[in-house]
Parts: C-alpha cells; sequence; structure tokens
C-alpha cells in the first residue's frame, strides 16, 4: 500500500523524484525536510532554481553555461585560440579546468551521439562547432575529449570523421592505466588500450 | 582545486548541497540536470517547493502536514477518537497508515528530545499534546510509537512520566526481533529486549 499525502506534499515529492538518482525514498526524506524547514530556506531553494534558468544560457561561441555571453573562458585573453577541446558536459569543462596545463577554449556538445537513446548528431551541438570552425580560421587543433564510454567513442570517431575532411589536426584523451591505479585491478580493455598505446621510453 | 561555476549555478548548487543527504558530488550532479532541463521541467519543481511551503501547515489537532485543517484523518468519521498513537515525524504517520488494524488518531511531535542536539521537551509538540488531552476527554489512552534510538527511547520515558499523573493509559510499540529477520542477525540490544518482552504462547 503506497503511503498518502496532501495533494502539494504529493506534487513535491513527485517532483523531487524526477531528479536524477533521487528515488521515492530520497524525494520523500527530501520533501519533509523541505517541509520542516523555515520559509526563507526553502524559498532559497525554489529561488535558486528559478533564477539559475532565467540567468544561465549558452555561450554563443562555446556552448558552456554562462551567464555573460561570451562566457569568461572564451572572452579571456589568456586563452591559446588556437586549440578547442571538445566535452560532452559542461561539467566536463569544469573538470578540465582543473587540469592546470590547458589553456585552450572548450566546445561543449551537450550530449553524446546515442542510437539506443535516439540522440544523433544533430542533437548534439556538433552543427554549432563547424561553423566556429568556419568563422575561426585560427583553430588548429580540436582535442576530443569525450567519456570513454560506447556513446563518447561512437561521438569522437563521428567528430574525427568529419574533421577529417576539413585538415585540422584532430587528437583525442588517450586511455590507459590511472595513476597510483594497481595494475591488477585494471579491466581488460583498459589493459589492451594501455598495450596498444604503449610509449617509448 | 574547486570547481568554478558562475554565480547562479554555485547558488543552484549550494542550496541543493544543504538538503541532507546531497553531498557536493551530488549537488552538481543535480543542478546541471536542471540546467540541462527544459524551463517548464524545471521551474515545475520549483513552483512545487513554493507551493508546499504556502499550503501545507500543521493540523490544529494533532499537528500533522496538512493542507486542510483540521486534517483528513483528525475529520474522519471513521477513527477511534480514544486512541492517540504519538509518532516523532509526519513521515510516521504514513508508516503507521500502512498498518491496517490501527484505526486511532495521532499526535506529530515533529522531533525528539536530544540534549546532544539541545532540543529540550519545549522544542517538540509536547504542550499542544498536553493541551489535547485536557480539551478531549474521550482520550483513553497514548501509544507512544517513538523511533527505537537513545532519543526516541528518552522522549517515550519523559511523556510516559508526564501522563503517569494524568491516568491516561499509556502503552509503548513493542521492541523485538524483526519478522522475517535472522536471529544471527539481531543485535545484543535487540535480542536483550525481545527476551526481556517475552511472551507466554
Amino acid at each position: 500500500m503506497a503511503m498518502r499525502f496532501s495533494p502539494a506534499i504529493t506534487r513535491l515529492i513527485a517532483e523531487l523524484n524526477k531528479l536524477p538518482g533521487i528515488g521515492a525514498k530520497t524525494a520523500q526524506r527530501l520533501a519533509f525536510h523541505i517541509l520542516a524547514q523555515d520559509n526563507e530556506q526553502a524559498l532559497a531553494l525554489a529561488d535558486a532554481i528559478r533564477d539559475a534558468k532565467q540567468d544561465v544560457t549558452l555561450c554563443s561561441e562555446c556552448c558552456n553555461l554562462t551567464e555573460d555571453d561570451p562566457c569568461d573562458i572564451c572572452r579571456s585573453q589568456n586563452r591559446d585560440r588556437s586549440v578547442v577541446c571538445v566535452v560532452e558536459n559542461p561539467r566536463d569543462v569544469s573538470v578540465m579546468e582543473r587540469v592546470q596545463n590547458f589553456d585552450g577554449l572548450y566546445h561543449v556538445l551537450h550530449g553524446a551521439i546515442s542510437p539506443m537513446e535516439d540522440i544523433g548528431p544533430e542533437d548534439i551541438k556538433l552543427r554549432e562547432l563547424l561553423q566556429r570552425l568556419q568563422q575561426h580560421q585560427e583553430i588548429e587543433e580540436i582535442i576530443l575529449a569525450m567519456n570513454p564510454s560506447i556513446e563518447g567513442e561512437a561521438t569522437a570517431l563521428y567528430i574525427a570523421r568529419l574533421l577529417h575532411k576539413t585538415g585540422i589536426k584532430t587528437t583525442q584523451l588517450s586511455h590507459g592505466i590511472p595513476m597510483g591505479a594497481d595494475l591488477e585491478y585494471a579491466d581488460a580493455e583498459t589493459l589492451s588500450r594501455a598495450l596498444k598505446n604503449r610509449q617509448e621510453l
């Protein structure tokens, strides 16, 4: 027997339940936490959602999430404008930014090609990347930094094939044994990649 | 090095991070999910929070969360008004309601006495319970259904002592081996309780 709650509580639980990784139990727990909070605290969350949706747009250059257009990175004078790192999601930009030795620009695809989920090349920001390459002849290299998943690999291959025609240098982040990890725990696919990409010392 | 996000995104992450059980990583994941949603979906969550905070109040009888005052249960004609089950939280009412053989009323304390967290008897809806007992002489039994925690036990003991003076019958949910659980996995405290509360067959 499902729990009965009043309509407003049921709706709040349902909306929280739609968030990724938030199951029915967690949604209930969060809803009752929000209801137990004082008004100011609870409305701070509602307002943060509203404001973020209102103020955050896509950078017209790199398609990253931003409140100013173009975004900070695209506007920066200290960036190498000849290199563009292509990532799947806005979070990946933040991950890459933690690497101190990359000072190029980014392009955010907002997804990866996935026939299983019916996501094709036209559903990600790929047309925007090609337009950008035409408009910015200073771009000399595209670094593909997709996730090491089937979808990520397929997307990288698709883009590499498209770019091959343009003559722009296209590279990909190397795959291999993670630093600090024990060889014993590396999966076969990773080991196979590491072997294939072995470097001369 | 922490990730840098724009102010509106940072604020959204911070507000999500304040929810119980939502760590920094999860808050980021949720924030980017909300930003990737279409406006209607994202604002449905913001509105659900806002509406729930606006429409949901405490029942003036039992202190449960409700949109109508008194709440459905307190207004119902099919309830045994001589028995009141005292619980810590609104969710506990829903849990108890799944038990088909309880048809009494409830009283929600909204917490438990916890000296460690500086929560005293005046910080929970205990005064409201005592007032209710004075106003409703038809109440004959109080069932204490606190959580089997130190705070829950302390709260139950405190209430039992208070009620002792009033002469109202006070009972507590029994503790013991959970149904379907293997004896081997029961902790010593539960076993000890089960032994003490053993029933004649």
